[in-house]
């Protein structure tokens, strides 16, 4: 914008601002697969129906499949004047065809024609997204096997609260994608019904057959209300809360990366192509795409809400408001999808650093659990008990600047003196991480069985 | 807080702020019953996999039954000194049963304790909103089946577009609404799973039976990474994305209503008791529970957007960020079902004003879609020309201040000579109505045969 | 995206990947006026603090002439690989000038320098929407004065209030408008600090002058904190919020020309340059501009909320992730500068039909409230005797379907027996209206007064 | 909410729920003070222009005073079917003072009476906020000037960039919170006009004197437009953007504190008052606090966005939807107090471990711009043909596992031959913040500086 503002522009006087403000070609162009394939259908249709003349049909089959060759080809002219991808395709279609190409839009309107265009396109992209999370949960599931037992600090509030493993501490995350694609087949499932044949709004006298045209089109049925399909946007809404928290994930990992980087942390290394110079500074190797994967939460968040805004309060059925349905939901899917593509390039280069992990995990009396744990297990002592008597042992490591394994036997027996030598069996970090056995716990033998389980599951559905 | 501000406030020293911002049992005393019955749910399995003497299980589970009743009683005293619903409970179980209360957090954290709390009061909060969101269907449906053949205009961009019947206009809610309720039952589906056993973060070395507390709590399932358990609250997201579609869905209702009840509109008149008057303009009538339904859904979107940053870039497990997971939450939901309640109230009382509507149907040339798709099947005219004929006799129309009914035949034959007296069977909205019989379209067969298809079908789900 | 997406394209590899995640030159190539600006300033200080030799600084200032007008003369090449503006610009120079271009970046970083150049074109673009806001409060400020006794109803509720004038309606906006501008005013006076010199984050050892440039470049002082130069995003966020209230101003008024073009209102009518017809329904005259300047308001605020979660929790000073403050931003900007210009051209030829909004203003008994103040006023009934008084009145007539001038005298004395004929002169609109005399009330010699307040004020500021 | 959902009240029928949605006197009770000064300053006017009688407007005044009381001293019943505080206030009154009390509401209506209040409350909140945020800033100001040669690490993405000082550091903040008060302190300047005695939206036709209410009331003037009076919710949106940002600004110093006190950075210590312990890992200290209020920014932006998407797309004037511009507010502007108060607490307290701090800022070759920088100095070396010199000197001591300032002469030389021994002065971290002496650079006596003129300010404001 910054130079060629509105303002300047004025002179050339409303028409052109009324053409800016409302032409949609320079964004819905990116439906153009979709919306040949939806005329595709329905001209197939309009014959089968003997709503067109058999040799119509075929007429405009054979001109749609010109424009589509002349669009992927780049020789096909967009033009604004023509407002949107549809009208910029039946014109075309029109000077290929002739007058019959005027037979195309029996029974339909632009109404039901953007909204299976978007349909389409939506549902082609929660695919897309779909296959890319799950290449990158394979990516960290082998990771998560390779480093089962890799010892590092389990966090609570950024403090070391017990040790874990890097291998467990992945398969959080396959997990969280795991749920991100369930929600996106959700949404994909709920999406997939056709709203071709809504015309307007109120569906059409002529003997149309919609149950043809959505199974044509892949859908499961038709759309059940013609006021409901043109004026329904939930597709895009719930596939963007979808992409939100699926972002949202992405920046949690991202912020570990950007912590595990730090001189401070050192836990991983990027490799140099995830990593970037600055202008001043030589020494620098700064994690920008996960700071960039961070950001870009918040971008398709503002998607989210900016589309939530535009429907909210709008009476039935299709208003203009809608076509504010695109460029935020297009950005926001290409946004998302360049972040797990970063992330997947990221994760699948990353090297841990397995002895800074190892010795962090051991800070901060991390096995101060274990030792609770022991007094109830072996003295059989309430865990309110057990957790008072810890407490008041690691104080006293910690006065002597001494973790809790170095700590002498008597020290602890002061203040507790059932305390026998075998409690220093739980208190090393490796002992601590191999004893956590509960289904789902940081054991590596656990840890292992679920990045197993994963990476068959992901292998069937890859197949 | 106006006249309390916390500057008043700041002599009372930095202690008070700790715990005036930490505190949490203000709120999430909301949870007590889920706290309880999660509980009941471990001890049980404690004792039964030997990890606590059955005596001390038994006392437990008995003192968590005085608890409840003292809770439900009204007698039981918060504490904010001791922070949460958790350590509330814990503390009287404590007084009742005595140490041996402190075995029932063995095995077991804050950090699990509260992700199931949660997730438990997410869950019945959904089957409660499922509930009350299949009434309100069962109220549209009834009465989309007795207005089925109630014209009224059907709107695209508020201005009339073809006739549609009342009937029609309620299905399409239904049928948003039955989406509402698919997205709940997909977040019911996706969360329930059991955390209850991650303990802090890392699972425990005790010998606990995950699969058995997440039976007896009603779950699919315990969750399968116990860092992921604490550190997950997807289903708070996806709940209130739910909540925010199905707000945005109300609000479209609700600004619909406000329209209807104009004097300028005047298409369907509230009951008494969802108005208002007004304190200086005694005839005023105001459809204040509409407003109120369409404004409280900017509530809903604002409490979603603020978990999703609240949860942006937090670093695993748990932070204690996530406790702003609460107060929006219950706010929001609370929030929702006071707005289907109060919907459910209006659209039951609602008088449909017959006889404007279907005036209003006829305004604007409504039928004029009619008209050009009788050219094209008369006159085997393709679409476009058949467009454009009907603008033109539409123009003369509106030049002699008629309607499309009411213009001669000769009129029309001016610019269309084929034309045939036989046009003005089309022209009325009763005919065009009726003439619309596509699947899911507006035809009152139509309407009736999808508002019975409903009402079968909510008839199962409440069987 | 959708047929180009991250899946297909990650055969080329993650290099490739990070070059898309991290480039920024796509967009912020916009900024190239700015950074030029910056550069001549920058190093006219180096050399006049002898930090550079004249002759290096002459050579390049004169090669950042060429760059400039190869920029504006459409054939300068932007190349990804070299990432932002900074780079490209500064890599051309180098071209041009040989090695001596590289003394521009002394005390200099490309944080301070991207900080500069946002606080520029956010500080441009401020005035220009300043310049438009100006000229569409002049549209209305006039309009406003022509129409000062159209009597039109003051609405609450979307009922019926009061009457009101469509003058005095339109002077709302040009109120809300005003506050709009004193935000914008108020964002440019506080980002008018000049960051150059804060280099990377903590300043320089050079000996520079920053009142130099920062009053070369138009700015009234330098900033007073290296570290919050480069952390701070304020300014835009500023003026995202400023937006976001203007775009809420601009979707109201979009609300209302959406009502009052409906047939039912009918109030006003668009000129053809601002409304569409339907591809299906001939007939129709689509608010188009009006609904698309509505939910554009989307737009705007998810730009605001984007860059709000962007912001939040990034530690000092700057982080990649800040690099999401541009687009949004510009977008918005663009989308705000183009909904005040189509509100702008929709007003200036927007006609009122002033027989029909005076016939609503006196529809539900809108002058009841001028009832209840004449009780007041003429017999000295408390006003909430007369309110109830009033109420009873108003029910007998709207029993017998009569307005209230219509009314007999005698129905009126059934309810309170002091009413005198003289009361029929405060039931008209006109006089309703003409009554209202109190400081910004509707009464039409008030209109005027304040509409040429607006005008002389607005011609002082366009001087 | 949780066990009392409306589905199990529903029975209770639709009154309770209209009750239950309309009502507002739950949360508008907060107004109560604001609601009495408006009424008094309104019925002293109306005496003194003769609309009411001297005795009647003494009584009035009189039985608002013991109003006022009964709620300050608790012993008033605030009742539901009473709506809201305007109504509780005034039915109240009538109790004391009898039917006089109706004279209150002469030439006043509750839009502009809630406006009147708001506008109070919102001003006397930001005049709160205001002073909280100074105090903050004169505690930062005071540890930025004790610790304005505390060297620490200046970041960028996270990494070691240049050598900075903890003073610096503060200050950064201070101005932040600078600009957040310049922006409560426009807003409250832009809210500062009059909106009593717009009446119901159109003014009113008794000689009230609307300058003498606006001055009573502490405003500059009355509001210009009474359309817009009622309709305008500006102050509260442009208050919570300001509280936004602020809140942002909070949420990077938390995520800071967060960091600083993990094992790995140890920067800092917070006191005891402001850390809690973990029910199961005694050894945790937990910045609770920090966590809250790095988390709570996502509430106070949820308000935010919450109150625009209500506004959004409003037709004038007064719509019911506005009831939701208060619970938001109150909660925000309550929780961004709760913040500044927890953030001074912490801050305050705060101990800085001055040596750790200085170790890291040596880390990761965080002088290599000060050797660039020498180059270009002594050298007359070009600053990118230094920069690329540096990056392979730093590349050197990188393989060999060195500082900078432990790097022998010969090996720089071997890259770039004039170096001389001299360099070694630039290399260390006291050195080079030294020498960062630009204005508002980091160099310690700059720092000084600019923390006396911090305080000298802070000090004047508070007299």
């Amino acid at each position: 914008m910054s130079n060629r503002m509105w303002g300047g522009r004025y002179a050339s006087g409303p028409d052109a601002i009324m053409e800016e403000i409302n032409a949609s070609i320079d964004f819905d162009k990116a439906l153009w697969r979709q919306d040949i394939a939806g005329s595709r259908a329905h001209v197939a249709m309009l014959a089968k129906q003997g709503i067109v003349e058999q040799a119509d049909a075929d007429a405009i089959t054979k001109g749609l499949g010109q424009v589509e060759a002349e669009i992927e080809a780049g020789s096909f002219t967009f033009s604004r004047s023509l407002e949107d991808i549809h009208m910029n395709v039946e014109a075309r279609l029109a000077e290929i065809v002739g007058p019959a190409a005027g037979r195309l839009h029996t029974a339909r309107s632009r109404n039901d024609q953007v909204a299976l265009d978007m349909r389409l396109w939506v549902r082609d992209t929660v695919d897309q997204l779909d296959g890319q999370l799950r290449e990158l949960q394979s990516i960290m599931a082998e990771k998560a096997l390779a480093f089962a037992g890799a010892v590092m600090p389990g966090f609570t509030h950024l403090q070391s609260a017990q040790p874990t493993t890097f291998g467990h501490h992945l398969l959080a995350y396959v997990e969280m994608l795991g749920r991100d694609r369930g929600r996106l087949h959700d949404a994909r499932r709920r999406m997939n019904e056709c709203p071709l044949g809504a015309a307007a709004l109120a569906g059409t006298s002529f003997p149309i057959d919609r149950h043809a045209t959505a199974a044509a089109l892949g859908f499961d049925r038709p759309t059940a209300n013609s006021l409901d399909s043109v004026a329904d946007r939930d597709f895009s809404l719930e596939t963007l809360a979808a992409a939100s928290i699926c972002a949202v994930h992405l920046s949690r990992l991202a912020e570990e990366i950007v912590l595990w980087t730090t001189p401070q942390f050192g836990f991983v290394r990027l490799s140099d192509k995830f990593t970037t110079g600055s202008s001043i500074m030589p020494q620098k190797r700064n994690p920008d795409a996960a700071e960039l994967v961070r950001g870009k939460s918040g971008r398709v968040i503002g998607a989210l809400n900016a589309l939530l805004i535009v429907m909210k309060g709008l009476p039935m059925t299709y208003g203009k408001d809608m076509q504010e349905d695109k460029e935020g939901l297009f950005d926001a899917m290409a946004t998302l999808s360049l972040c797990i593509a970063a992330m997947a390039g990221m994760i699948r280069d990353m090297q841990p650093e397995l002895k800074t992990m190892k010795k962090a995990a051991g800070v901060g009396y991390a096995t101060a659990t274990d030792l609770a744990d022991w007094l109830v297990r072996t003295l059989k002592m309430p865990f309110r008990e057990a957790h008072h008597v810890t407490g008041r042992i690691v104080g006293l490591a910690a006065d002597r600047g001494v973790g809790l394994e170095k700590l002498e036997l008597a020290a602890m027996q002061a203040v507790e003196p059932r305390i026998t030598a075998a409690v220093y069996e739980v208190l090393g970090v490796e002992r601590s991480v191999r004893s956590r056995t509960s289904y789902g716990g940081t054991a590596p033998a656990e840890v292992r069985k679920q990045a197993k389980r994963w990476l068959a599951r992901l292998k069937r559905e890859s197949a």
